[in-house]
């Protein structure tokens, strides 16, 4: 289906809605009740934990809040569009929302990275801190209404893990002709740094890493990792993931059925994404911490740290990447000129608090 | 008032509802729209940035989503009760809900104290998991159920700041004799330390500090701490806020009041207090960047770290005198028990997680 078969199409579902007049006189506030029935796609595997099932609390919190006035069914990837197709259904209307990663809309808005995830970018507490008290959230929204599209995080998956490798990091050099498994900005640091950068469906990462085809990948973080089984064919866990400190997983909603709802229903998505947005991160942090002891303990991992020399050596490159990158377009720049200035002031407080947290209280 | 009047009079007004018949016939579920006008008391001053403002938004947020079916109307410390009656007020029902920081009531209840922060405790993040995943909040529901209360997290300070101070602290001597304002469990810490720990009210700090009457003080962080004025009359600026890593604040609701309320409000109330509870952590951490700033660039205040002789120190006796509380009751050492588990599993993580951000990545 095209886009103009997809916007007409999404005209007419987008605006079904269900006139329940519930009373004739009475309160003015409650005389007309319409009920809407929304569909939410998401790029998400069925029964994914934390990202699929994350989504479907927040669609049974909705149903909550508003006594049932709006409903939304929620589809995995595949089940109604595919996993990579829920920017295209949502911007059309087609569906109502969509919960995915604004980075996997790159190849059409390049400023949809910064509100991810970008190497050495911000942790999740940042994130949230830029999205809600800086002008994250704004400019997400500016980016967006051009693909009539309203953002909302709503997730994030705590600072991921740098992945499963078969060859040991001791420096720069190391990654020259690594072939590895890496999408994104992520991918592009690497390649600069001389890696054979493959891009697999995650069907075949498994087979790929235990067949040598390639030397390593990146996935997520330990609790989604160890359902991967990447234990069984990697020598190496290393850490951090340096390419994602705090992916933040979008809310998507179609601008005209957002802008339909009485202010009301607009609330309840708004409050109901900013729940999901906080406690995805706590699910992700404690299944995290229990996954990790899992891989230590039973299956006897073994976990490793870029050494000092690599980090800094991927700092460099992954600044110089992304300033190609935000050079591309002006709102791009915009993006990226604010998510820098606003790390920057964030770390200088950051060094005083986190930092000193964890280097003296955990 | 006493107890069993204010007991006498909740009952009377926790039960004020106005029945607005909305609809005759029609949907059942807006058959009945019953109103709820609610009172919320909460410890701190009026226009207080952050936590008064934060209190009024949640309350505003609630009238959102319910479409004024529930409304709060917020009262600051003192217009209604004192600043540390909330928990008596909704305790008893003569107020519905309140706002404010658990570890206030330790006199009453001792096991509440982890549930704000204890010293070497967990930053706003590990909190979170805690409660939201962890038992943090199941236990947090037992312990204030014998006080007819239902808690929920509802905002965060992130870490604090170690305080202002006239004297250097270059090792764990030059506490003793050290006249110092710091409340709870850190004063309890700096007591055992040698310090002399004075319990002033807000007003009377700064001349106190002016006047030599005390060598130090403990506030929250750089944005409220700039509001009081402490950079004219304290020579140095410590951190970490070793005694408060992440202090959670709380949303009280009388359980009855609570349980009155059909599941849409119940939903509502839950929803908007974790909207706040992240969302007040974003604000925190903006705020107090900018202020730092201030604080450095146009007060030239000099910033000092405590060493790590003394954070060593600090941390021991922290550990001894958490023991030492714990044992008191039951419950204290069930928390304290879950909490400490649930940080060592988290730290685990953490270490090769947040910890290598905070090292190389701000």
């Amino acid at each position: 289906m095209n886009r103009r078969d997809l916007l007409k199409k999404g005209a007419v579902i987008g605006g079904a809605v269900v006139a329940a007049k519930v009373a004739g006189a009475g309160s003015k506030a409650f005389a007309t009740q319409k009920k809407y029935r929304w569909r939410m796609v998401t790029s998400w595997p069925p029964g994914f934990p934390i990202l699929q099932t994350g989504a479907e609390r927040f669609a049974k919190r909705v149903g909550e809040l508003t006594q049932g006035r709006l409903t939304i069914q929620v589809y995995a990837g595949g089940e109604l569009v595919p996993p990579l197709g829920v920017f295209d259904a949502v911007s059309s209307g087609s569906v109502q929302c969509g919960h995915s990663a604004s980075y996997y809309w790159a190849g059409k808005c390049n400023a949809a990275q910064w509100f991810t995830s970008i190497p050495f970018g911000m942790d999740a507490q940042g994130m949230n801190a830029w999205f809600y008290y800086g002008n994250g959230l704004k400019l997400w929204e500016e980016v967006y209404k051009q693909f009539n599209l309203v953002p909302r995080p709503a997730g994030n998956t705590s600072i991921q893990m740098g992945g499963w490798f078969n060859k040991k990091i001791n420096s720069m050099a190391d990654f020259k002709g690594l072939k590895m498994r890496i999408p994104g900005l992520g991918g592009k640091v690497l390649g600069k740094a001389g890696a054979a950068i493959t891009l697999l469906p995650a069907g075949e990462i498994y087979t790929s890493l235990e067949r040598g085809v390639i030397d390593a990948t990146e996935w997520v973080g330990p609790c989604h990792d160890i359902r991967m089984g990447f234990y069984k064919v990697a020598k190496y866990y290393y850490y951090p993931g340096w390419h994602e400190p705090g992916s933040t997983l979008e809310l998507i909603i179609n601008k005209k059925a957002y802008e339909s709802l009485p202010s009301d229903l607009k609330a309840a998505i708004d409050t109901a994404a900013a729940e999901l947005n906080s406690k995805m991160l706590s699910e992700f942090e404690k299944e995290n911490a229990k996954a990790l002891t899992g891989l230590l303990k039973d299956k006897k991992i073994k976990l490793l740290r870029f050494p000092d020399e690599v980090l800094k050596g991927l700092k460099k490159l992954s600044y110089e990447t992304i300033q190609d990158v935000a050079s591309k377009d002006k709102l791009s720049r915009k993006v990226n000129d604010d998510f820098q200035a606003f790390k920057k002031k964030l770390s200088d407080w950051n060094k005083i608090s986190e930092k000193v947290y964890y280097d003296f209280m955990i």
